[in-house]
């Protein structure tokens, strides 16, 4: 997989995608990550890609020009599966739409940043818009980090051993159950019996049962989806 | 504001909060975010902080030991309004919750990583379990640096005016107005004449008009809310 963001802050973006499980994928050459700074992309000494909107009011908008020469550029190199658009308003997030985007090929994501862009640019390339939740953040940078770390930690090899994704939360509409680790009793908390009981059917089972009871108890609206 | 952050990968949120608008609250004094890698809070040559969970299955899970000692410590310092944990199977961040919380003075924010904590650290300590939507991701972090971000930026003084978080998305329950800049034209598509005409009245009619519409088309649940 190969993913293109395109930004006027590519350093914020550097540590988050640079470490831990991220940085392990992309040695391995599981996912290819480009970032591309739209001042490079400007015209003018002042490499400026934003500007007041029209119509008066507070924040700068990303302006059409740089973002369509950066896009068309990287669509003449190759084809693109998405052009995401990282946005507030745009549809909100879950671990479905993760899974089928973890199956394309090529994906291009453009963070807004202060107001956003110009509408033009929405309406002339962009295929899909993204939130990753009902609160704003001060650009589309961190959004497009979420959206990057939920899609490539689902590519196959990426995590260490290829079962522990599949015990998520939300991959069967359900929390995952609550987990324990040593020591066995911590200031008179003991771990739950069953987990030590050697018995893995009733193991399983407990699991189910804390996982549904869960769900049922702090998000009902995940049952009620199907 | 004091943020601290309990998390076995600082490294990895160092960018995100150290650029940009961040940077900048944090250099104005408005926000103190300090980072606790929780290996300094462990015992033992090898720092472990994670172990394999007790009945089984893939995926390591931060032991309660370190993550106590660091808690103790910051509690021993200074009375914290929240103690946070991050999890997918938390309650989902919404704005307003956001902006409950940009007026308390002092936070922790715990990071869950690979399988999560201890459920005994959520049943001793964790006053508040906070998910940024219905996805997984890698670990805490991303939604720790997510959660920092919504909240800063909503301090007086944080953006360069004030009213700019006013007209965000979700401050009224609904989405934000499309936003035009400069050039007038572009490939044929022309800014709405409205937004030219200097009318400011009309201007602020015609946005609401697009807000509202704008929500109904993408968003209608946020009308039903009321």
């Amino acid at each position: 997989m190969r993913i293109d963001i395109i930004t006027v802050v590519p350093q914020l973006m550097k540590s988050p995608l640079h470490e831990s499980i991220m940085k392990r994928a992309q040695e391995k050459e599981l996912v290819d990550i480009h970032f591309h700074d739209l001042r490079d992309y400007s015209k003018g000494n002042y490499r400026q890609v934003d500007d007041a909107q029209y119509g008066g009011g507070a924040g700068m908008v990303l302006m059409i020009e740089p973002i369509d020469k950066c896009i068309s550029k990287l669509q003449s190199e190759r084809d693109y599966d998405e052009i995401i658009y990282m946005t507030p308003d745009g549809e909100t997030l879950n671990q479905k739409m993760c899974n089928t985007l973890s199956l394309k090929k090529n994906l291009i994501i453009l963070c807004g940043h202060y107001k956003g862009v110009d509408q033009r640019v929405r309406d002339l390339f962009i295929t899909r818009e993204i939130s990753i939740g009902d609160y704003v953040l001060s650009g589309g940078e961190l959004g497009a980090c979420v959206l990057v770390d939920a899609i490539v930690r689902l590519l196959p090899g990426v995590l260490n051993d290829e079962t522990s994704a599949l015990y998520d939360s939300f991959q069967d509409d359900l929390l995952a159950p609550p987990v324990y680790t040593r020591p066995e009793e911590y200031k008179n908390l003991k771990v739950p019996g069953v987990l030590l009981s050697g018995n893995f059917a009733k193991i399983d089972e407990w699991r189910q049962e804390m996982s549904y009871k869960h769900t049922l108890d702090k998000r009902p609206d995940l049952l009620k989806d199907e």
